[in-house]
């Protein structure tokens, strides 16, 4: 069992295979009867409780309310911003009948034609219409704004190839939706936004993100402008782990939205929008993980600390589970997670290998031994590295070596990035240099022809214009023309 | 403003228009642009998660997991189970098109004809389907057993007729679904949710509910038996709070799941359901409210304490403002919640009339003579009264206060229902009775046929058979056939 349990392909062999091995193995999710939907199981969800918890509380400091607003949006409203229903009329759920009945051959069930719809409607793949059209309502003074709302949703895009939290049909997110009183105010949340995401994707999830924006090509249908956060996968793929998108007055233009400002002056409101889906989860798999299996970072892990014993007798049980009983108890003074095992059906090796496949980030096995030298073994999850450790200030020992890892993964990946990451000055070297993957920093002339070029022959995209990056001018790789900064090229999920 | 604000319809002009004026009004939420669809506003939902913070909780106390499963049932699932699809195929909102195009008109957008889905989808109106044919894939022996799974969702039944959080074409809420290895077993875990539903509404609602069975007409689609939560407004209709259902087999018949037990024998899985959803929202609110708004208890208040100052100069604000921050950081240190509401631009009195709208436990009020005294008046909203309290140990007083207020709006509701019950002998008593609303216990002689004849001719149902009631026999009060005990009639929501 231990052994197929751990039967990973190797990420050298497939990474594509490894990645679906790794997510199914771990029990994190499956794909369900319903094609390109999932099903997120326990602990995969019990990570997403994590990660919601954490954004949640960082979007109520920042000043965001929850909110909720219908899964169901008339196909009238979609068609009311011209980019937004380009972006996603092609790939919508939509409901046209509110009814079945028998079927009259007398075999299972078929839809009414007595009930159909008067207007179709769509499944949201996201919310800006429906919440448009609902602030109109809101919103006749400059008093009434700024809103500062989020959505805690499901959403559904009908993706042709769909992949495990990285794009399914179905997806779990959230949604900010917020409306000012002026442009400078509604850029500045874009903004902040975008750094709440950096914040918490570096700090939390231990994946270092490069702050940008969005080339024409890659923006939201219906943005002026889309910020995002990019990161880096092991296998030198980019993905795109969260986007904040200054809309303007686009949507208060299509519903009409107005507000009388502070001069008494009529004007359309400006917005903002911004989402992180269960795509995270995919990041956080492929940022970290390994042929052994997932590693989890300490903040996020659904629990920190496993504990396991090893004993012959059930007087060997009884002595170090009373052991253990003391060192959690301490562990959670500390507010560190703990699971016992004390699985009576299941050996020590089996469960050793069962918790590196599912990353918990420390592993304590306490034996006979141990207990008369006031000893455990403390296991690794991200070194895979062992040492045995003395049971006084256990509890402070493990709070801190938790912080190590979650440093120490973070720096890894750090470190990787870094080390595929570079310059590319010809277009000749970008072809061979983007075979390899990573980030490649390039001069471009900042039109969408050059970009389509690129990705046609190479199928690498724009990534961003880094917020934080050289800012030294030069001349596009394709066209020669000029270029006011390198951008990220990459191929991308 | 203040006026306009209050401008409630009383409960005895008009009960239904005041519940709609409140729900609206007090900002929890309003109907949507889509049909029976509504928006929760933010104030509502901070209620909602409350709501959901304290069930989450005891869930995982009482050792369930949450996760997720797809939106989207294939129409085929619901054929599988008989009386289920009888129960949901009239109600169901059905996804036939993946995809819209731009209208051959040139105006708008219509369904694309070639997007037609090989098996139409439905949005689910609750998950067993999906979730039994997952667990087919779960489950092979004991050892897999229980399965003990919640999910939070949203759900989607239509309803022709929609009132706010009572009756929505979609809704939130949670549903949990066990799989166990023996009747037994799942009969237990039916009946502790239920116990756990009782507990939450009496204990944070301050709703006080009658633990029962349901009657077969009643019954959910595919269950057993459905154990039940009946709570009483104070329009002496009845409404039900949440269900716990005994699934049998029914559904592991249906997709065919078994599992080899201890002996080695082969058998199919027992099952449990279990759901609440937003019609709590309109339980709370139906509950407590007055003529004046919403009443809420302690325990589920977004804020329980809201402090207005009371000044005519800057100087006195900043020196009211200097004690309120002593004062709330004494409260939060006792884990009380407080909003400081020194916004300029509203007066005292319009402030007084929406925390009082808006239901807020407690309202502090601070001028320039209770910063001179030491002292601060402190408002109840449940009782409407007031008094000045000296400033020494208010965080104790405002703790106590929290508690008594919490007790005093149960035991408000609990001697409601006391003087609204009783028993009724005769069914022309009962056709009197019902007429003035409250809970009729009476004697019934168990079959569906009586029952759907007073429910005709009366518009009563059977809300339950009560768990804990008086098991005296006597003869139905209908037919004069045996009745095994009075069991409770009310018109009901």
């Amino acid at each position: 069992m231990a052994k197929e349990l751990k039967e990973l392909t190797s990420r050298s062999e497939n990474y594509s295979q490894w990645y679906n091995d790794l997510v199914i193995k771990a029990d994190l999710a499956e794909s369900s009867a319903v094609r390109g939907c999932m099903v997120i199981k326990p602990y995969g969800y019990a990570i997403w409780e994590k990660i919601q918890a954490e954004l949640d509380r960082m979007f109520k400091e920042t000043g965001h309310v929850n909110a909720y607003f219908p899964l169901f949006i008339p196909k009238s409203f979609l068609s009311k911003e011209a980019e937004h229903v380009d972006g996603f009329a092609k790939e919508c759920a939509v409901v046209t009948h509110h009814r079945l009945m028998a079927s009259p051959d007398g075999k299972g069930l078929v839809v009414d034609p007595e009930a159909k719809l008067e207007e179709e409607l769509i499944v949201r793949p996201t919310s800006e219409t429906i919440i448009w059209n609902t602030y109109k309502n809101w919103i006749q003074s400059y008093r009434d704004l700024p809103i500062l709302i989020n959505q805690w949703a499901n959403v559904v895009r009908w993706e042709m190839r769909t992949r495990l939290f990285l794009r399914t049909t179905e997806f779990l997110w959230q949604e900010g939706h917020t409306a000012h009183a002026t442009e400078a105010e509604a850029l500045e949340e874009t903004k902040k936004m975008l750094e709440v995401y950096a914040d918490f994707a570096e700090r939390f999830m231990a994946v270092p993100v490069i702050k940008g924006v969005k080339s024409a090509n890659e923006r939201f249908a219906g943005a002026l402008e889309t910020f995002c956060i990019e990161a880096l996968m092991q296998d030198g793929k980019a993905l795109q782990a969260g986007t904040s998108h200054f809309l303007g007055q686009n949507f208060a233009k299509a519903f009409d939205v107005t507000f009388v400002d502070k001069t008494n002056k009529m004007d359309y409101v400006w917005a903002s929008s911004w989402g992180v889906s269960t795509r995270l989860m995919g990041a956080l798999i492929m940022t970290h993980s390994d042929d052994n299996g997932l590693v989890l970072p300490p903040n996020l892990a659904p629990f920190q600390v496993v504990i396991v014993p090893i004993y012959k007798t059930e007087e060997q049980l009884a002595a170090i589970s009373e052991k253990v009983a003391e060192i959690t108890s301490k562990l959670k003074i500390q507010g560190i997670s703990v699971k016992y095992d004390n699985n009576d059906n299941k050996k020590p090796g089996w469960k050793f290998a069962e918790y590196e496949l599912k990353g918990v980030p420390v592993r304590l096995a306490m034996g006979a031994r141990d207990l008369e030298n006031g000893t455990v073994e403390v296991a690794r999850r991200d070194t895979l590295t062992k040492e045995t450790v003395s049971l006084e200030n256990i509890d402070l020992y493990i709070n801190e070596l938790l912080k190590t890892i979650q440093a120490n993964i973070y720096q890894k990946a750090f470190d990787y990035r870094a080390s595929v990451t570079r310059d590319v000055n010809s277009y000749e070297e970008f072809k061979v240099e983007i075979e390899k993957g990573g980030f490649l920093m390039c001069h471009w002339d900042g039109t969408p022809e050059t970009e389509e070029l690129i990705k046609e022959e190479t199928k690498a995209t724009i990534r961003c214009i880094p917020l934080d990056g050289d800012t030294t001018p030069g001349v596009c790789m394709v066209t020669g023309k000029p270029s006011a900064q390198r951008v990220i090229f990459a191929r991308a999920y």
